[in-house]
């Protein structure tokens, strides 16, 4: 227990369960992992930014700015994002631009994150990374501010150095479908090939009903060269774009639409409705068939080119459409809500769930659906992995949970590993620490309840920091048919 | 641990967590709030009895009669409601009128109790402010029935004495839209202005299709002194009620409708469902959009008297219409349905999330939904708070599991602090005090796990209890819009 | 903790809470129930096999081809169910012969199952029961092999001696409504009446747009002597079916249908679409209007003839439809879906839910279910209980919560106690000593908490093993009305 008084310092056991017992093994157990390089394949960090290289900018920009976990919290608080930097699309409009502003106004409401996960990963990053001396308050925060600041100057933070003194050992960033990808040329042709790589995400040309969507298609036109004129067309052009992806180290495709069904249409039926959305004409009904249709088109893509599909449903994007329109999204207004997968899956998995060259990795923010559906959906079908607690769910809690929830009928090895999902670079390490906690005080408990064996528990560790993730973000062509006797 | 031969004892570390290092904190923080003074903003005791001051009745009429919780349970085992003293509204029928019998087959059947709050409460109520001697029991139930009919007896038990016996600050009774608040002016004009106060329920005039709804509007006319033949009226005539209560102290509402949405309707529209209504040819399809445009246009009222507003939605009372029937509203028929919030709450909270006028208590009895909607709505819109745990999930491993569900997305500042929720004017400091070990335990947890410091958790422990209910409860009419630098 | 090279060995402890003086008052607890009789009211144990009462098969006929948890696992690490031994419908097609290889293949995926009730289970039959001395792995799965088969060889293994060996003091099977229970017949001619009695099932009945429904009502007729043309003769052949499992000893019903609604049909549209049916044009809603009509008929029925109504929804069963061409159902591809009991079971339980002669037991999948509705459902109606954590949540982890979720609504004594649902014979004790662990250890932690004296923990454990089950499970014909004032 640190006192306000004391150094700012990070306890070795923190979020090790609490118990003596437990706690010695936890301990033990996370010492096996705690110095693994780390395998990061979902994440949002801008590949822009890494190819550039620079030096970051201010503490606020670079902490405050861009989370949308601690806008939000600010937000409910009563402060406006515009007093926290965050620019209106209406040029007219003011916003902050003193980041010394921004961050004592965060500084100063430091009790509004108690019992997060944002306290916790901002305290590994202040203490460990910036060498803050003392916790934020309303009376620390410029000495803070100078500190943060003092070491972002400094050029062994620029950002692909901070890849080795992070320990990362693969980055994913997440694209879309139309990006050009110069970015990871550029970075490939420096020599980090296969350490950063692009993940496709083509949500956008899958929504035919968005505002949008017509742009978003005719940019996946340009983007492959090719005629995107009709359904055919969009296909081949989506193909083409999968295709440079993995020429460009691609291992994975991310999908966040809602999931309404993955039944299969006829090509004469989704290419009709794909005509009448290049014209507007499209109906919600329309939309939602040609949504899960596609999804299913993707999974059957997946077989030919090995990308592996992640599926993150169940948020409604953007909650209040006035701060959409002043602020754009990711400013912390995406909500979650009911999901359902067993139903909505069928189809897909029914045709594709067995097929050796299909891998899954589902994601939730509905709790109750870990038990109910995910875990026997991935106990079951040799396509599916469950991806690491999601978003709001990325917390000590609902990770001990969702631990708890699932192994009983997934186990361990229907898992994918964490994934730290993060526009915040510098929390990237502490993200992965605490999952290694968290992982590690599970099995603990197991260990200690003799429901395992400490042997078992050790390598089991290790698999989901290294074995797991690895293996579930590997393309999956050329692999031999999963089955047979290898263990 | 009690042996039932020994005498009936508190221990003074009940509800605290078992591991002894977690223990100790949890000793240290809960004693630190234990003698706090009770802030009481949503409960049940009738204002009536509260003004008359006389002395309570005997003990079935006291704890066992007018306890939902109680007779449910009691019920389940195959005790009729008749045998419990609960009379039916056929005058024929019999139903027991000994008081000591009824106490009898609630003691004798105290096992059913094992593990429920109900045992929890009793067991504090009966040795700390009655003194009863032995553990319940065929054998002792006489002796405990004449032990609290003579504390009952003595005149520094009656109502107004136990407010202050209890420590209780403020008391908030909850009260139809139609009351004449009689009973609260004239304890008001005795001096207990500010410290009795009434809230403002509108439920019944609400649900247009309900068989009385009609005449409820009628009511609301004479109370209000206002034409209510129109829908013009009908919005006047509410608009005197809420004025009368806030005259008379009130800082909130309460609503207990079902939560069909918020979309506010054309006033034309509304004026036509109305009318549609006052003459019974209302469709469910027009009676749910009246309810969810009546809402909105609650918060659009509240944005200008500051009445707190207090949702609890998700019960479906009366499952059983017979006991219905026979016995009236309350006596334990009430169920929980699923629950659905982010959808149903998303026109309101788009037109008035951010209002610095309005402000939002949500409540549920549907677990699943407070890590999946109502903390991160909590989370981010400043109107929105997260009530306690409610009704069934007012127990100490539920409010365990809410903190747990909620603190990691919408921290504790987002929370209202404890409510009571209850017509057990006895178990009001019960209730209070088994919260207040519950949150206890929990920051001990946090603490003991170094994810929180101890001066923070006795910070916010203390802020639990006192300032964040009294902040939530607080009118906001004449605040300062929310934000700025103000920590 | 046992370590890979060490005899492989049951710890006492095992599944006990962890912490040290938790741990202690658990073991008492368990301690007073470990050796109390087994009462196995719910299994798929088959009839046939009792009545033949021959030595069990190979090692993996008896432990790995039958059991749909273990081979769900395999599969979905990609070992085809025919590699496992499971045999295609199609003559032509390949399925493994080789019990050894089939063992071979489920020991060197031991890893799969860490964190598993499997893995529980497992090791306790092949610790306790069989004697395998090392930890099953590649190297060690010939020998464990030879181990089994040894013991299963032996006549003191048969079937009717392991049910002494095992402490089995009634052993309940499922057996579809129009079987001819020769077997069960025969049992009790040598003896065997009412210690194994069958479980009457007519899911198979009820369900009438399912494609071999007008054959198995056809199979009534036959087996009840009752001509079935018409709704008439089919509820006479219903009642004739129930009379004949009673007088073999039968004191449950089973329904697994889902649970669609319970509202009574005019008993002229029931017959309509009897009618319908018969001819198979029966509507999808013609088909849910039916079995939420049987529903509430079996209830009727139960108050005639006392059997007690287990129900078991939620579970979308054979989700592949490929796989259940090919090999039938109960290969572990059935998946839960989200759940509703409290508006689907509100006009049975308006009608019924007081009457003596109906006892209900409700199942979930859907854990959130278990505090939203079936606590308090179960903690008001007379007539329903809660039965014990069924299937993915037949799990230590899944039990607590369980335990936790519903206890504070509804207590201990509106549940039923445990039952085991199991094909597999061998496991029978291992998952009755698992569910008195866990409760032992819920207790416990209750005592520790002082929320519970030692006492009734030590009583309440007893009745959750023998009380419990036997009184829930016991016809309800010629009981006194519940109610009244014994205890």
């Amino acid at each position: 227990v640190t006192g306000s008084a004391a150094r700012w310092e990070l306890h070795p056991d923190r979020a090790l369960p609490a118990e003596p017992g437990v706690r010695a093994l936890a301990r033990e157990i996370y010492a096996s992992v705690a110095d693994l390089p780390i395998i990061s394949m979902h994440g949002h960090v801008d590949a822009g930014e890494l190819d550039r290289d620079e030096r970051f900018g201010d503490p606020a920009q670079v902490l405050i700015v861009p989370d949308h976990y601690l806008l939000r919290m600010l937000v409910s608080s009563g402060v406006p994002l515009e007093a926290l930097g965050v620019a209106s699309r209406d040029p007219a409009a003011w916003h902050e631009t003193d980041p010394r502003a921004i961050f004592r106004r965060f500084a100063e409401r430091w009790h509004l994150f108690r019992g997060t996960p944002t306290r916790f990963w901002l305290e590994h990053v202040l203490v460990d990374v910036f060498g803050v001396r003392d916790r934020l308050s309303a009376a620390t925060a410029d000495a803070a501010f100078e500190q943060i600041a003092e070491v972002l100057a400094r050029d062994d933070h620029r950002p692909l150095a901070l890849l080795d003194r992070f320990g990362i050992e693969v980055l994913a960033t997440t694209d879309p479908a139309s990006d050009d990808l110069a970015h990871h040329h550029r970075l490939h042709a420096r020599g980090w090939s296969g350490r950063i790589v692009p993940t496709f995400r083509p949500d956008a040309l899958l929504a035919v009903d968005a505002p949008g969507w017509s742009a978003e298609v005719d940019a996946l036109g340009r983007a492959s060269g090719t005629d995107v004129g009709d359904y055919a067309g969009f296909l081949a052009a989506i193909r083409q774009r999968r295709a440079a992806f993995v020429a460009a180290g691609a291992t994975a495709s991310d999908h966040g639409t809602p999931l309404t069904g993955t039944e299969l249409l006829d090509a004469a039926d989704a290419a009709r409705i794909f005509d009448d959305a290049r014209v507007g004409r499209v109906t919600r009904a329309g939309a939602d068939a040609f949504a899960g249709h596609m999804l299913h088109v993707m999974a059957q893509m997946s077989t030919e080119d090995g990308l592996v599909m992640q599926l993150h449903p169940g948020v409604l994007r953007n909650h209040d459409p006035g701060v959409h329109a002043r602020f754009g999204p990711d400013v912390g207004y995406d909500i979650p809500v009911a999901s359902e997968f067993t139903r909505a899956l069928r189809p897909l998995l029914t045709a594709l769930g067995h097929h050796p060259g299909l891998r899954m990795i589902l994601f939730t923010v509905d709790e109750d659906v870990y038990s109910r559906e995910l875990a026997p959906l991935a106990g079951v079908y040799p396509a599916v992995l469950l991806g690491a607690p999601w978003w709001f769910l990325d917390a000590p809690d609902a990770m001990r949970r969702a631990r708890e929830a699932v192994t009983e009928t997934a186990g361990f090895y229907n898992t994918s590993g964490f994934v730290d999902d993060t526009r915040a670079f510098f929390s990237i390490p502490a993200r992965h620490d605490l999952a290694r906690r968290t992982d590690a005080g599970h099995l603990a408990r197991l260990v200690a309840e003799h429901r395992l064996d400490m042997d078992e528990a050790l390598q089991t560790a290790r698999d989901l920091v290294s074995g797991l993730p690895a293996a579930a973000y590997t393309r999956t062509v050329a692999e031999v048919p999963r089955g047979g006797d290898a263990a």
